[in-house]
């Protein structure tokens, strides 16, 4: 950097209006023209040009040669053969596999369908589409049995909306802060545009038993796995997703369709749905009478858990994404709620002592993800930053203290296979330290 | 079909409210519940069930082994292996590569990245993200470089958008109807969400000379594909997109870095982005005085013809997708405007002699594709099919009649590598027959 450069920096920085401890200023910097940020990241360059005139540029290898031939289905670069999701299981043993979405190396709203994040109890099922049946029966006046083309006349709808394990943030439980980056930490959830049939236009269809108050949905897959819905759901905005970010289901996110509860808990979307049978009371089955459930200190547990509550974490800076130097940045993250449309998000670097209100990416969208964005001038001090949401109906994300005041936490990292506390939506903490490292911390 | 069920369907049909000839039905029919549509539709079902009790389901082998183990980055189903690109040129001969997404198999408004358009004039680069500069210079105050990691300091924006080739819909130029389907005729457009920095917040950085109105942007591939962009665009919603639908640009859109022009035509989209020049006059390059260029019937052309204009197209049904059975079926298909929002677009089952409006699915972006959607029973009579788009400024889509009569047509069909005629934007009509087979006409 240039002593001239320097100079300006020192001024540039003085405009900068700063609306919370530690360097976060005002978001109102992001939204329009005239506020000039980038001076004090001139260090980010690799140089100033010395005029107009000279030519800046030379010529790679890739600048000199035909490229690669285009292909009928693309996939990502050679060079960013690290943005995938991370097993726990990578060699299919018995048991749930869990693939997460690498949310420090992504932004947006939007996961692409081969980061989209999955819970799986036995592997992706190779279906025939032309073979699969989904019957919709008990408290109807006309049960009916349909087929995917079938399914395709129907009215259908698109909309943008997350899922999320019950069990994503699980770790958090841990009286510890585990040293785990985000993906580890938050990555069983996603957000993705579908398209289906509402389930209450195959309800019109089949009419419905006064005396329905519940669904279950089960799965075709091995597990069968199953699971209680009230009815007002399905009558609401429950809808049978065929398409994922415009074309067809990846094969473990339900191919050839699945029951989507926009706002509910992921395990209850069930894949590969096979049946919708109205029952008077719910089942009760394995997955909402154990692995599912809430776990309270006193020892009760809540039974059924529906909704994702109100959640955001911030993905960049996180562990993994280094500061190389001191300068400006964008403090970015996720927000999103079952409830609806997040209303606002705040953002600290000092551990929740000063606050300042993030900027939130337009269209906010009901039940999907919102990107905010926050810019922040790091002064290679030691940081902790946290982000903090509220939702449409006023509900907002706790603090981790007030969390575990309500629900409790682990006495120890829990055993492979042991019952996992769920639905943990606290606040999330990354410590900077002066080297710019991430780090996973309680605060 | 049981007697009692064909007397029900024929009661409800009488229900459903034509608001245009040959049944296009009610928008409003898909806003809401109430209305049974399907009743007509129940011989698309494999069969009504005898009772509740009964069990409907049997095990398919997927349904009693476990499944594939699941992998760290997901692709489609075998079972979908047709969804994918057109290729005009899969042998990667010297010369242009095109890569049509396949609109008649996908929903939705998303364009997956697998399947998102590709025009190539010297294929995909293997560009190094780590060694990839882009530079601003010219006629600014302090000409810079920028390096992926400089760019991914600054404050980002998200937004979806459409991107189209200018060549999109050529072959409707030719004086006959061309037999095609949907994907030859209309695939070199998609949309996707983005992310990357607005180009005016680099021009904050860099100054601009008063002098400047226009930048020329070129590419890092062997082509050096340059265009010349009026500088009010650089000012206006001009991005350096870094993401596409959440991971990074795919090797053949852009990879690691692309210019992005919402609404502009997608050669102006400048892929594999090194420069930006800042300069008082347009560079007149190559491929902005010829290809690009819009030739009129008196011989002259259009030299700057940057906007993409109101169009729309019906994806379902269209040439491939055959109605089996009579009964309700949903018209479904994308309508889109460079100048912003779509505002309404109309439908017709008889060659555009009666209309009626579709409804258009929530949320309705700027500059992106809308999705829109009409009931209509199908009779088993001919049909044709045409939809009709109008945005936010009041344009409206032309009549294939009204933009021959402007733009004229060609007088055969071109030879491989003649410059065709571009921006074609009127209305496309699918017929229908008495077998439920859609072919491409004009009407």
């Amino acid at each position: 950097m240039s002593n001239s450069d320097r100079r300006r920096d020192a001024t540039r920085s003085s405009d900068l209006k700063t609306v919370a401890a530690n360097g976060l200023l005002d978001r109102r910097m992001l939204l329009g023209r005239g506020v000039v940020l980038a001076g004090a990241i001139s260090t980010g360059t690799v140089g100033s040009l010395t005029g107009a005139a000279a030519e800046p540029l030379t010529d790679a290898p890739w600048s000199q040669e035909p490229g690669a031939t285009i292909g009928p289905y693309e996939r990502p670069s050679r060079f960013e053969k690290d943005v995938v999701r991370t097993l726990n299981n990578p060699n299919g043993q018995p048991g749930a596999q869990g693939a997460r979405t690498p949310h420090h190396l992504t932004n947006g709203a939007i996961t692409p369908n081969g980061l989209h994040f999955v819970v799986s109890h036995g592997g992706a099922p190779d279906i025939d589409p032309d073979k699969h049946r989904l019957v919709i029966h008990g408290l109807v006046k006309r049960p009916l049995v349909f087929t995917l083309d079938a399914l395709g006349r129907y009215p259908m709808v698109t909309r943008v909306t997350f899922l999320e394990c019950g069990g994503n943030g699980a770790p958090l439980f841990s009286p510890q802060p585990l040293q785990a980056n985000l993906q580890a930490l938050h990555g069983l959830a996603s957000c993705a545009e579908w398209t289906g049939v509402k389930l209450s236009t195959l309800l019109d269809e089949t009419g419905i038993d006064p005396k329905a108050k519940w669904f279950i949905a089960e799965g075709a897959d091995a597990p069968h796995l199953a699971r209680s819905v009230p009815l007002k759901k399905a009558l609401d905005d429950a809808m049978i997703a065929l398409y994922q970010n415009g074309e067809r289901l990846m094969p473990a996110n339900g191919y050839p369709m699945r029951l989507l509860l926009p706002g509910y808990e992921g395990n209850m979307n069930i894949k590969y749905l096979r049946r919708i049978k109205l029952v008077e009371q719910p089942a009760m089955s394995f997955w909402e009478a154990r692995t599912y459930t809430q776990i309270l200190p006193s020892g009760k547990a809540y039974q059924f858990y529906l909704l994702q509550e109100v959640k955001s974490f911030i993905t960049q800076p996180s562990p993994g994404v280094t500061l190389k130097e001191p300068g400006l940045y964008e403090i970015s993250g996720i927000a999103y709620s079952g409830t609806g449309h997040i209303s606002k998000v705040m953002v600290s670097a000092d551990g929740g002592r000063s606050w300042g209100e993030a900027a939130l990416q337009e269209p906010v969208l009901s039940k999907a993800f919102t990107r905010f964005r926050m810019p922040w001038r790091w002064d290679s001090g030691a940081a902790i930053l946290q982000s903090r949401a509220w939702d449409e109906a006023g509900n907002v994300q706790p603090t981790r203290a007030q969390f575990v005041a309500q629900r409790g936490e682990l006495k120890a990292v829990p055993p492979v296979g042991a019952v996992l506390n769920q639905h943990f939506n606290a606040v999330t903490s990354w410590a900077v330290d002066s080297a710019g490292e991430a780090k996973h911390v309680y605060a």
